[in-house]
C-alpha cells in the first residue's frame, strides 16, 4: 500500500465508509436495484477520493448520496433503517465539510442579502423599519393582498392612490405635483372620487401648451414633470422608510429602496392570465372577456414600460425580487398567511 | 329625511362612523395633512354608501380607510390611538364583510388550489404525500438548495442523474431507455461517472442509423426515443408519488403531477446572472466570464425549449409556479430555511 498523508487518509477512510454503507444497504434490500457501487473496493474508493478533490465533481458525489440513502429510507426493519440512516448523517456531515462540498460556494450575494429583509444570515439593526415592496400585475388581487398583510401587520398600506393624497397634501402649492406618472386621471378640482373611480392606467400625461411647459421646466428644474412626480416619490419613499414600518405597493419602490441601499422585502405577485380575466370583470364590472383581455394585455405592456424606464429592470423577472407568489394558488388571505409566516410572525386575524 | 329600509340604514350608519373616525383623526392631528373627508356629513355619508353597494368602487373605500388608519397611526397619545385604532378595527371588519367588499371574489383558484400543497384553505388528506417540484436555473444553486431541503426533510430527492440510475435499473433490458432527454452522455459502458462528469447540457439525442430508428420505433410505440425517455419519467413519477415523499429537481415535475392532478409544491429558484456566472466559474471550472455566460446563455434557452415542448408552459414564468425564490437573497441554506418555514417545519440544523 502506498504512503498516504493524513489528510489523503482520511479521505480514504470517509470513501471506505460510503462503500460499506452502499454495500450495507445493498444487502438488506437484494438484488431488485443493484448497487452505487459495482468496482472492486478498492477502486471505488479511489475514485470516490479523486472525487472529493475535485470541486466540479461535487454533485456526482451528491448523487452517489442521494442514491444510497433513497434506497436506505426503504429498508422495512425500523431498526435496521435507523441504524444505517444515521451512519449516512454522519458520511453527509463529513462530505459536506470537505473544501470542496457541493454546499459550498454559496449564491448568497453579500450586497443583494444585506438588502433583503428574510434573509437569515444577516439580521440588521433594530432602526431598520419593516418594509414590505409589492409589485403585482393588475387583476391578481395583489392589492388586496397588501391592504390585508398591511392591517394584519397593523402597518401603514400606501398605494397609488395614497401617495397622490399624502404628496398633495404634503406640498403647499396643492396642483403642483399629482402622479400622473402613467396613470391618467379626471382632475377636475371638485369631485377627488371621480378619478379615484377611473382604473389605474399607464397612460401619457396629458398634453400641456408651450407656456404651461415652460412653467414646469422651471418647477421642476428641467425634469419632465412625470420624472419630477417621480422624484418626489421617491425622496417621500426613503423618508417614509426612515420612520416606519409599511406595505407599498408599485411606484418602483424595491428598485428606489435598493438604490438607497434600504433593507426591504421584494414581493412580485401575479396569477395566471385566465384568473386575473376573470377577477377584472368580476372585480372591476369589465364586461367581457374580449374587453379584459385587452385592458390587461395593455396594462402589462404599460407596467413593463413605466417599471424599464424608471429602474433600468425587468418588471415581474424573478431574479429582480426576493419572491414572487402566485395568488391563484392561495388565493387572498392565503397569500397573506404564507407571506406572514416567511416574516417568522404568525399570520392572520 | 327619507325612508330607508333597514340594510340601507345599517350602511348608513356604518359610513357615519366612518365619517367621524376622519373627524376625530383629524382633531387629533390638526390641519397637518386635511382631511379624508371635506364635504358636507350628509354628502359624504351618501357619497360612502353609494361605493358600498358597486363592486367597482369598493377598491376606493379601501384608500380612504387606509388613508385614516395611516394618520391614525402617528397620533402621538398611547391611549388616543388606542382607542381610534379599536374603532377602526371594527369599521374595517364590517366593511370587508360587506358582499361588494374588496376582499371578496377571491383570485384564488379551486383548480390550482387543490394541487397546491401549500394552500391553507383546502387540507388534503393524509394519503397525499409531500411533492417538492423545483425548476431552477442553472448556476443558481438550485440543486444544492433542492438536495440540502430533502435532507433536511429526510425524505428523497430525485435528479436527472438518479433518474437514470433508477430507469436503468428497472429497465429488465439496461441499454433501452436512458435519459438523452436532452443531456449528452458519454457512454461507454464502461465507466458510469465518465458521463455523470459532464456538464449536463439540453443537447440533441445523438444520431442513430437507420436500423437503430426502427428498432426504436417499435419499441417505443413509434414514439421519437426522446419522448419515450420521457414519458417512462412521467410514469415513473407519478408512480412515486403514490408511495413516498420527495424532492424532485426539473423533469418538468411539475406539469406532470398537475396534469395526473397530483397535489405537489412548485418552486422555481433562480438568480441574477451576475452571481450565477460567478458561481458557474467557481463550482463547475469554467474558466472565464465569456464562456459561463455563454454556457448560461445556451442552457437556458434549451431549458425554454424543453419546458416548452413537453408541457405547452414557459419555464420560468412566474405565473406557473406556486413560488419563485431568488437565491441570491438567501443563499442555499437560507433558501432551505425559507422553504421549511412556508411548509411550517422549523428549518435546518
Amino acid at each position: 500500500m502506498e504512503n498516504f498523508s493524513n489528510k489523503e487518509k482520511n479521505l480514504r477512510e470517509l470513501a471506505g465508509r460510503i462503500y460499506d454503507l452502499d454495500e450495507e444497504v445493498y444487502r438488506e434490500l437484494g438484488s431488485a436495484l443493484g448497487r452505487v457501487f459495482n468496482g472492486k473496493k478498492e477502486d471505488c474508493i479511489e475514485e470516490t477520493v479523486r472525487m472529493m478533490h475535485e470541486r466540479n465533481q461535487a454533485y456526482i458525489l451528491r448523487s452517489e448520496l442521494a442514491l444510497i440513502s433513497n434506497m436506505a429510507r426503504t429498508i422495512p426493519d425500523r431498526s435496521t433503517r435507523r441504524g444505517i440512516m444515521r451512519k449516512y448523517d454522519e458520511i453527509l456531515k463529513e462530505v459536506t465539510e470537505l473544501p470542496t462540498s457541493f454546499i459550498k460556494g454559496d449564491i448568497l450575494d453579500q450586497k443583494i442579502a444585506q438588502l433583503n429583509m428574510l434573509n437569515l444570515q444577516s439580521r440588521f439593526s433594530k432602526n431598520d423599519h419593516l418594509i414590505i415592496c409589492i409589485g403585482r400585475t393588475y387583476g391578481c388581487g395583489g392589492s388586496e393582498i397588501g391592504f390585508t398583510l398591511a392591517d394584519t401587520l397593523k402597518i401603514n398600506y400606501y398605494d397609488v392612490e395614497i401617495f397622490d393624497e399624502v404628496l398633495k397634501r404634503l406640498e403647499a402649492e396643492k396642483e403642483s405635483v399629482m402622479d400622473r406618472g402613467g396613470y391618467p386621471y379626471k382632475k377636475d378640482g371638485k369631485d377627488r372620487r371621480q378619478y379615484l373611480n377611473e382604473i389605474p392606467a399607464f397612460a401619457p400625461a396629458p398634453k400641456s401648451t408651450l407656456k404651461e411647459k415652460f412653467r414646469e421646466f422651471n418647477r421642476y428644474h428641467g425634469l419632465p414633470k412625470k420624472d419630477a412626480v417621480f422624484f418626489n416619490q421617491s425622496d417621500l419613499l426613503c423618508d417614509m422608510a426612515k420612520k416606519e414600518d409599511f406595505v407599498v405597493m408599485g411606484r418602483c419602490a424595491d428598485a428606489i429602496l435598493t438604490n438607497n441601499r434600504i433593507p426591504h422585502i421584494s414581493i412580485f405577485i401575479t396569477a395566471p392570465l385566465e384568473q386575473r380575466i376573470h377577477r377584472v370583470m368580476e372585480v372591476r364590472g369589465v364586461e367581457n372577456e374580449k374587453k379584459a383581455r385587452h385592458l390587461l394585455a395593455k396594462l402589462d405592456k404599460a407596467h413593463i414600460k413605466y417599471y424599464k424606464y424608471y429602474t433600468g429592470r425587468n418588471w415581474g423577472k424573478a431574479k429582480n425580487y426576493d419572491l414572487c407568489i402566485n395568488s391563484a394558488s392561495y388565493g387572498i388571505q392565503g397569500s397573506v398567511d404564507l407571506i406572514m409566516r416567511m416574516i417568522r410572525r404568525e399570520g392572520a386575524n
